[in-house]
């Protein structure tokens, strides 16, 4: 992949949502005020940079299935494929 | 638990709120501006991350019965069961 | 009490704010912009997390009076009593 | 004094501001947006609390004629008397 | 070069973003509610000021190709060219 | 002078600012959006509270000459003369 | 010089910015949103605190010519002569 995000972002496929189960298995009310998306790892930045100047490597890999807020990240084409290049504090959990 | 939390957060099932007392033998007061909700905790994440780089380890554990402000975290389902991803800052306190 | 505040969390119950005179000899002034409150600590938490990751504890003990802000904390009974789960922060002083 | 405050708080007692010079012999300007005011030194906290969980000392002590910002602190009635307590750092500065 | 960017800036020579794909092969999508930039470093400055007073190198070099977010950044010409200074954290990716 | 600020704070006494130029030879411009005004140091804090407990001392002394932010401070009279209480951080620069 | 700016600010004298190239070649665009200024150091600051308490130096010299963001600063006359008074941070890039 050559799109190699900078810093604590990461680079995520989005599964489809059409489906009401994802392929995580993970159900996404339609209700809920913000509906979390599911999506896959494809990139992953340096990590955080801490005060003393060491970079936090960031806490998830590539192929991690993830869930992460709804209205997070931007959009971005590449290759003709849809990515998002979020922040690592927008995920919500890992879908083992 | 297939679902892990991300650094700070832990994953919740509410506690079911109908009746007036809880499970823990809280009575949830419907007047109270706002309302502290109970539930377990279902999984923890790797813990909060310190200036340092090290992590420190979420307060509470898998089985704890706790109490959260109403508004916090984020709602997903997960094999037809419902679930709060909140952060560890949003918890008031643990039900012994 | 089963009820643990987590962090610099503390468990208070409320002094009866009707009489003029509080029993800790505090006259809450009607008029006064924001009636600061007085109640008795029940259980405090394991403190605040510093960023060493040591916690500090918090600065009252279970059984002290302390004088509070009106509006801090979040309400909750339990075995039909009233408490108040306020931030250390929120506590103006303690009432020898 | 029973109301002893909590950290880098300090509980006032306001010099009587009727008069144009108060006891320190300071003019409160009517005109000045914001008059500060003057009162005596009571009672003072533990101090601020360090990142290093050290206490830093208030830098003014009981019996000082400070001058403070007007709309700072919670005013509070003990023993018929009328207090103000107060952040450290609501203190301009002291009247030698 | 002869303008330097000071600290954690950078100066970026934007891509031509008419055509649908750019050189780096991203497709910048119309719909997109904050189309990514892309464009190329031309230099860069002594990096991000650490709480210790040492500089944390910038994360780009010059000449590489970036994705940046649409609305970060000053505008400049200089020898008639036009050109864009930017914060290192305004940078989402590079384009290997 | 009786008048000690604390911590980080300066007593300065103004210029008088009518005439167009000042004892220091600067012109205050009617029109400048933010006229800034001259004045002297009559009196200085303790210095700033740095993390590690220690006091940096204030980057003037008494009798400089000092141009400041005219919208900063608080004003009191002592011994009938006006004084302006001041943030270190709202001196723009010393006259020399 | 004697206007000596505090800590991390520096003085500045404007070039003239009517001719379309400054005299670094920097064509200012009339049209840019936020039209960056050009101008020559004329003296610095002992630099920013750090919070060990030692001084960060200026990241730039007297007689630098630099690029800076428009509506930063607070402008002086010293001498007949017009300045302006601006933070290390509002500075976008030196002009070699």
């Amino acid at each position: 992949m050559a799109l190699v995000p900078l810093g604590d972002r990461i680079l995520v496929k989005r599964s489809d949502n059409d489906e009401q189960t994802t392929s995580g298995g993970i159900i996404i009310p339609d209700t809920a005020k913000e509906k979390p998306q599911e999506g896959e790892v494809v990139a992953v930045g340096s990590g955080r940079l801490l005060d003393s100047g060491d970079r936090q490597p960031v806490d998830v890999g590539v192929g991690d299935l993830i869930l992460f807020a709804k209205y997070g990240g931007t959009e971005v084409t590449y290759d003709n494929t849809e990515y998002l290049i979020l922040r690592e504090d927008d995920i919500l959990a890992k879908v083992n």
